[in-house]
């Protein structure tokens, strides 16, 4: 009830705005277990604002399993819902509906869907602009056009992504077109390798930061990879860590090499999970000219690999090229396209 | 998160067996306001219990205007919502879409509805019996088959009703079959006279109950009806709250007839509302032998007449005959089949 | 948190100091179902600030069945709790033990026990002087001396109640011998009549106040009295509704005549019902000079009347005789021992 | 945090501009004890959307005693916190200053003050139109031009008030000038009679109003007035209760004839206290067309009578003339300056 | 009020079967300072399930000093509290009664008593299975047979225990025998080495476990041992870490060696530390085939220090030997009866 | 309402003592968006135990913007607010006015004021003793007559300050001179160097402490300083963390040195923050023999550089000399007056 809330129903009337919702349309808030009520209150009153018709679908929790794993979502089994939610054109997901196939059901039947879990005032910082589109897209299409991906760090790494197969993630902070998916906030785009395209050595620096612990790096780990899938691990603790993990889950596609692309946005901030580390990420996945490498699904694109266990890992200073033409220096974008204005 | 909430679990549960809710069947629970939000809880997780899809639909309140008039509800002008609870098989109603058109097409389209807006200590009281049924039926029959329902008390009534042009209003606390609406609690029969069709005098005594002020006359009120129409209110405070009431909607449609019956739950209680007045009023409405005589709008039972204007008035100790039969005599129920096991 | 909290904790450290509470002794808080948590916690740091021990005991909401009758509370059934409680030496009752075995069993045991369910405000103002309890026996001594009680009123009030066969009611507010029960606030002295020891009329005039429905009579009410029962009663709406309510309990001992006697505390008012009805009623019950008359139990007093139906009526303006002496004349109370400092 | 908060928001917001507060001013927000905390919020976000400087001054809570009395704030004796409110021009009074001393210092340092203690949805249906100021002045020129009102009703009301000595009490729901105290929502003004100068009877009939019972009267109350103060009290249970009421104060002064006036806004129901009791009053005290009669004090008008007993008594139907010209007839203002829009 | 609170009542009444409570028995939980509310609520209504008689205790908060230590509970100097909680079967303990000497008052008069004080994931993932305590027996029961434990590990610990003096920890997460304390979740079984009977080194590696501060290890830690005490500490920062925490207690006794045993429990995780450090840390203490060294205090099975500063360091890979027979071999338990079902 | 709140209510109360709180004075407590509302409640109780005069102030939440800036705060642009916090006598801020100048005003108009952030059980820990002003006095007196202050460590620090041209920060915990700031709970005292006056190396050694990042340093971080700036940073993660930090602010003031002082409370802990990071970090800053090296503005102590970068670096195990005079060796302060009573 405080200014806080009134800011947050002005920001996210702005990003409804962003994400074209129109008072003749709908826009439905999807919600479960009493997590993240304000942001539900909020997005249904800057509808009000707006015009345009609202609800509020409520679901019992998922059954995750001892292992919270992605995919398994309130939506899982429940056709019904599913069909709920098709009434509406937009859809607030607060409930993290990613790598599921109720997701990509509602995006195949033309719904937009923003997914929406970051703390208030990372969204406000990070907050899209509408030119952060055209700098997005712009990658993508540079992606797109290319065969072959490879990027490189002072840390030893040298690796080379064949790409074609898959289509292309783009995140540049709102959904504004029928059937597309988005995160608020973001800004970045990326590519996942064709089967068995990936060939190198990756070694992950000080101060790379690992997803889902939400740490960074504190001595390098050397990655050896062998037809795209990591075949050998070794460092210090965070290797340990990393190696734990993957094991855990019992599954060697844990061990696949997943989507490969570079952050544009220009208010996120590498440094911030040091000020506070209880957040999703978005900072560390789309800070300004990092190379966002990952492990594990590929589903989301297009791929058929859909293990629970996924690592992304944003790296710093790297440089990247497509086709050998430079596209990230030392950490740097030089392509003018995709520079902040 | 006390022992009540489990009772509750436990209460709604029985009651959403008696409304014949499958495990392969949808329920949906309407909200609207942070209102009942318990109930909805306590809905939604007995419905887990008995396997059933669940979902709640939270919708903006809606804006009554300054009158809070029945009739508008959350669902006014709002399609997507309609549509959505049709995915549903069983609607609980916790927002009283009563006399709403969209109510109406909810029943047409063979959804059942049940409306649940007492204290959970009423409807504990009152919690419907799988006999109770049969009884309301039973009444409702009697009623389908007369021509005419006259009814009297010590204190001067005698008035008739012409029946025959209009259905009947059937509740005995749950919604057990396709397109039925009921309220839990409740536990009467009634119908609607036809148009014009009653003539005679109302006295309402000492102890009977205006809603919806929640309150015993204190002294008796003669009304003089006409052609269907209350022509004069005689009486000392309670006659002039009642005309200034009416007289405040402006409408003359406020003054007809509308539906008369009698009670038939014999776990409520006349008294309890000098205990505690803060309820809808089902132990008034429904209790053993009551005489439901009522103001106002009838086109929930397929009448014209949508006045905004209502009034239930339970009155005791009356004599009900239909074509002539005694029904009722001085607030005892005289017919075996409806007589409590 | 509010200053309000520290003036709770406050007066109720001067309770317990009338209620003699000692550093050596032990103070138990019998609380349930979140009621009154704010009592408790006051009652808590109060023999905190005493240096007496201090626990509270929180237990399941008993099971008051649909009539939440008296007598049934959350030590009903539970050895263990009442054997908890026989640690302490002062127990702080907040879960309303009134007419329930267990308290005698307390009692017995020689626990003092103090009820405290009144709002704060009301206990605030009624709050007990320790003469409060020099008045309070003087009355009791004088009817433990009397054979006889005779009270009229100018409705038309005549009766007559035999004295001698059982103990006597002494509340003065605290609870400071062995075995003593008492409820803060209180301040009345009463007795129960011989069995069939009543004979007479009562008229109830208006203004005398109903209890439990917390109303005042608006029209009198006339009471034919015979052998110690209620034979007759009329009257307009309020004659109605005692009837009514009597008779829902469909036990004869409903009629029989309980205990008697008049009010002493000078702080209570009997207007202030009329301002704020949630109220338990210790200000009608305690009003200076009033008759409280009673109909129901007497097993509190050593009778064997067990019925559940209970209604205290304060009655204004009466004169009252014990052998023929007169103690209160037209409300106010004649003898010197009995009137306020 | 609901919709409602925002509407609450909006109408605060038009509120403050009524009240004319201006960017380069300062609104306080004056609230105690955790009370009306969602007012206060909206008012303090409401200024920062006309971009007033705002600030909410919490107080420890007033100790009033055990009567509650008018006139003891969290203000009194707290020379700091009067300098602190004196530091804004607009103050918002959620703590009730009425009839306080500080209250008249602050208007007098030209401070305006807007009490607001009333639930939403009857600030919200009395809302003040602009419109409402000009019909209230009107109605307070014609008693300041008149040197005596009359009023009658057909219970056998007939009294005469001299008018000139003190000044008179304007209500219209917004103070808009330096100085100016008023009442959200509100809309009537009143007289007081000079000393001595009411003679006559009034007779209160069903339906009037009893303030701070919030009650209707029940069975005619007859009022012998001589000499400006009531000698007699004759009726049922309402005299009773308006008696006893009024001797416990044990004030002669509670006996004086204080305010007299007339009821203008037309947005005001008669009947919604039959609905909802739980208010302070303002329906009844401004409904169109009524006679606000009133006894106690009349400090807040210049007088030197500081009772704290005060009864507010709307009368329904009178018929009031100003130095014998008709102003109200049978509860219709005939002056068409104070007809609604 | 979520169905996860349904959840939690259907585990905890597992939980308490496993413990054996039966209908003829009494549950206390003992609760201080509204920690671990939703806990006690559930257990509460899971007795209720089963039939049995519960009471929750709740008492003030301790006064634990700066520092917080262990065996200062809200029991302490609070004879009755420890009365009260004697006349239960089974206690559960929500305030970390560990190392208290009522606890061990409690358990030698028969008391079962089960900590809990997990999130509930933990607790949920790592639930007891009945097959868990014939395996933790068997553990005990070798090392009951044992002479001398050594354990190794490649970064170069060797250490060898004399066992014999003292009795066994065993902890398979339920309390189902008189005297008996567990703590859900758990699943290992410890020994104490004889007095000043351990000799050798343990080099703690990179991703061992320090508690209390809920880390990893980062770099090697060298730990110098002589006659059961730790002489010397050598390392990076967590070598310092250690030295200054243990130095701060100035205790020599902080460096004396405590319990040593192995991990059992296979639903444990190493990694989950990594994705929730908010843990008391039964995942690390308890994970299959860890070694859990400890340093400190060993009252709790019958020695004599009593140092309040208490290290538990559980070891990964190691590999252990008793009286030269291998256990556990690279973190993997060698023999069959105590291998996962 | 718990008993913490009156222990609280008991140490503020003992503050407001050292604070030199009189019962003729008055105190202001400030708070905005219901931050620490326990805290600001229990100053006011503590408040009125003292007799004194109180009032909390509750303003808006400071718009900081996307950064979080040091220096926006509350009373930003709040003329009135800074006003009425001129009415008190002693202000308790709780809202972080730090580094604003509006809190030089405040301390200008002869103001005390005392800022509040820690948890509870650090103040409780760490609370100031009387003795610690005299000792931490003795500590400015010293740096006052120096000219010149050197550093060294183990690790390779060796950095020389000048000292003169500015006056000195002193915390000891309470505000107690007209005037006067300081921080509950604190206690050290520190210089400004003068203008370019810096000249050395600093390396950071495992264990010092980062703030604001609550982390300890985990590998040695060398800092080159010329002409009072950092020139470079190296080391491994840490060095990274810092470097981009502080470029993040896009200021090269940023790398300024700033104060230099050493920790004089011997209740404060290295150690704590590794239990619990969730601080503001006094601990820290007033260990017991600490150096406080920090970067950025030095506004708060006179000089120009007002940079929204600010690190404080806690070093542990320093040997410190003023004019060549051994101060502190190896973290251990050798001067008689300085060391603990």
């Amino acid at each position: 009830m405080s200014a806080d809330f009134n800011e947050m129903v002005e920001l996210f009337k702005t990003e409804l705005e962003l994400c074209q919702l129109k008072p003749t349309e709908t826009m439905a808030v999807l919600t479960s277990g009493g997590v993240l009520e304000d942001y539900a209150k909020a997005f249904m009153e800057a509808a009000r604002m707006i015009g345009a018709n609202a609800f509020q679908l409520n679901l019992p929790p998922a059954n995750r399993g001892i292992s919270g794993s992605f995919g398994v979502t309130p939506l899982t089994d429940n056709r019904v819902a599913v069909e709920v939610l098709k009434k509406a054109d937009l859809i607030i997901d607060l409930v993290l509906l990613l790598f599921s196939k109720e997701q990509l059901e509602l995006q195949n039947a033309g719904k937009r869907i923003l997914l929406v879990v970051e703390p208030f005032d990372v969204i406000k910082r990070m907050f899209p602009k509408p030119s952060d589109k055209k700098r997005v897209l712009h990658a993508a299409e540079l992606m797109k056009n290319a065969k072959e991906l490879r990027f490189t760090n002072k840390a030893g790494t040298d690796v080379t992504y064949k790409l074609g197969q898959y289509p292309f993630l783009i995140e540049y902070g709102f959904a504004d077109e029928p059937g597309r998916w988005d995160h608020l906030p973001s800004g970045f785009s990326a590519g996942t390798p064709n089967d068995g395209g990936v060939e190198g050595v990756v070694v992950l620096d000080r101060g790379d930061i690992l997803f889902p612990f939400n740490r960074y790096v504190q001595e390098p780990v050397t990655l050896t990879i062998k037809d795209g899938y990591v075949t050998q691990i070794e460092g210090g603790f965070d290797a340990v860590l990393m190696k734990e993990y993957m094991d855990s889950f019992k599954d060697p596609r844990a061990y696949a090499i997943s989507h490969i692309g570079w952050g544009l946005n220009d208010r996120a901030q590498w440094h911030s999970l040091a000020l506070d580390s209880k957040v999703f990420g978005m900072d560390g996945r789309s800070f300004y000219g990092n190379v966002l490498f990952s492990l594990g699904p590929n589903t989301e694109l297009g791929g058929t690999n859909d293990t629970q266990c996924h690592l992304d890992i944003p790296m710093k200073n790297c440089t990247l090229y497509l086709d050998g033409k430079l596209i990230v220096q030392d950490g740097e974008v030089v392509i003018e396209e995709m520079k902040p204005e």
